[in-house]
């Protein structure tokens, strides 16, 4: 967590004189997500968050990011509004890298989630889904299940060096999850990217959705698995099967899940936890010591596969 | 800057359970300062810093920084006020570290202020010196000229890897300010590390000082002497003598300098040159390349000293 672009305040002055947002009362770097700088300006007609991108996100994505965000809000989704400037324009060039404006959300992400906010978030999943129809612009799912073999290629030579038997679990199960990847699922707008860090709460409510770097057109019922690894887990790795059986609920009670979707949870939950296993392995094995981002252990990630490789049917899962 | 020590929502809960300052809306780790964890927390009742105490701020000096905090805040000095929770206590453990809150502060720190910002500035000073008066602690100043030597034998023998020269710099110039440093100037609670980064402003006025982490007792001519370094020089380290003739006149308006005082001021100014120059080169040589924090350039102060030491009286600092 880190601010790697600095940004004076006499540059923000020159940025703001762009926008018609009031004058600036307070502006800081904050700790927010691990791929861009984040500064957090609070100004006379009210509180927003400068994003500038660094290398990981791809600007030609961010009309379909920013885009996205603009769509959904105006469709009721509590997500960072992009604030264009006077020229109208949702981004613009700062301190040499890309960088846009959003309104602030209110709100806190929560580390320990109970099952009353699994379901809460399960159900804001599926309003984003509904939300995300007749969005114009797509965008492929770069680490979708036909872009791991790069992955695992990359990763497979040193990834007993991590976890002895890791290289076989991951040839393993990439074989059988892609024998059985179903096809056909509803799908649209996915956020594929819904851990707790980015859901914010006021109390019971979610307040806000964030972090949309990783939507793209994908099943529905795929975002529905990562939120079962990212939410139903215990800090030892045990999974709860009350959580998932609130998010799932409180989900389909938004829009019911087909019988097709309901079929492909587990293998979609064994996908999703080799996705990230295969990210999280990746920039372990492939850190850089002088960053300022401390990777994550991969490990958290090969349990749960293991988890769900030993699951029988969905029934387990609270469905 | 980052955030070295996580803190979860839920340990803030339990956290906020001990005072009496409203719900939490939004909390966030900011890039603030290089010592602590700093987190940005706003409730229903206000905005707060919430500071966890890293390895270099000695817990036994607490009660000194946060007594003088409270010291100055009750004497009228825009500065952050340590909250004390319902048992009255200023400071508490949490995730591991001595932890405090304060009174969050508006206003931008510049990182090119101009001369009437120096102005500001260097009032604004004059009168944190006077409200220090009274103040029942004390604490010697750990950085001060008698500590010097100790940094000195340290940083001899690779001064030069850092700049070709820079060892018989160091060793002339630490000979030659102990030789004509002065005694009996007038003394009480100084700031000691007051840059650009520590002054809040909104617009051309000071709203607020922070940063109170390296405040002791030493002469006031001192902490003039480390803004002149801090506030006057241009960067490309041209001394900007409009700027410091600015900063002393404001500041001397609060506070007539003596005689003693304005004579000091070209010893006192190659001296606090030199502690910057030391700890710079320390962190520079001893850097840990894992470390979240990327060390500042030791050179930026070898060259304000070489100016310094060239210069022949106090009317080239417009004194």
């Amino acid at each position: 967590m880190a601010v790697y672009t600095d940004v004076s305040f006499e540059e923000l002055e020159s940025f703001l004189a762009g926008y018609n947002i009031g004058a600036p009362l307070t502006f800081k770097g904050i700790a927010e997500g691990v791929e861009n700088s984040n500064y957090y300006l609070q100004t006379t007609k009210g509180a927003f968050i400068l994003t500038l991108y660094e290398k990981r996100v791809r600007t030609e994505d961010l009309p379909f990011f920013l885009g996205l965000l603009e769509h959904l809000a105006a469709r009721g989704i509590h997500c960072p509004l992009p604030v264009r400037n006077l020229a109208g324009a949702q981004s613009v060039i700062l301190g040499g890298r890309t960088a846009a404006l959003f309104t602030f959300l209110n709100g806190v992400s929560l580390r320990r989630p109970e099952a009353g906010h699994c379901a809460a978030a399960g159900a804001a999943l599926a309003k984003m889904h509904a939300a995300g129809k007749g969005f114009a612009l797509t965008r492929k799912n770069a680490l979708g299940h036909d872009g791991w073999d790069e992955l695992v290629q990359a990763c497979l030579p040193r990834a007993d060096e991590v976890e002895p038997g890791l290289a076989d679990l991951i040839a393993t199960a990439h074989r059988e999850i892609t024998a059985n990847w179903p096809s056909g699922l509803p799908s649209g707008v996915i956020h594929a990217d819904l851990f707790p860090d980015n859901v914010l709460f006021m109390g019971a409510e979610v307040s806000g959705l964030i972090d949309f770097y990783f939507a793209c057109n994908d099943a529905f019922a795929y975002d529905l698995a990562v939120m079962l690894n990212a939410w139903c887990f215990e800090p030892d790795v045990a999974f709860n099967v009350t959580k998932s059986k609130s998010l799932i609920a409180a989900y389909a009670k938004q829009r019911p899940l087909t019988a097709a979707e309901r079929e492909a949870i587990p293998t979609l939950a064994r996908g999703s936890a080799l996705r990230f296993l295969l990210t999280r392995l990746y920039d372990w094995l492939n850190h850089d010591p002088h960053a300022l981002v401390r990777p994550k252990d991969p490990r958290d990630y090969s349990r749960r596969l293991r988890f769900h490789r030993k699951v029988r049917g969905v029934g387990e899962y609270g469905l």
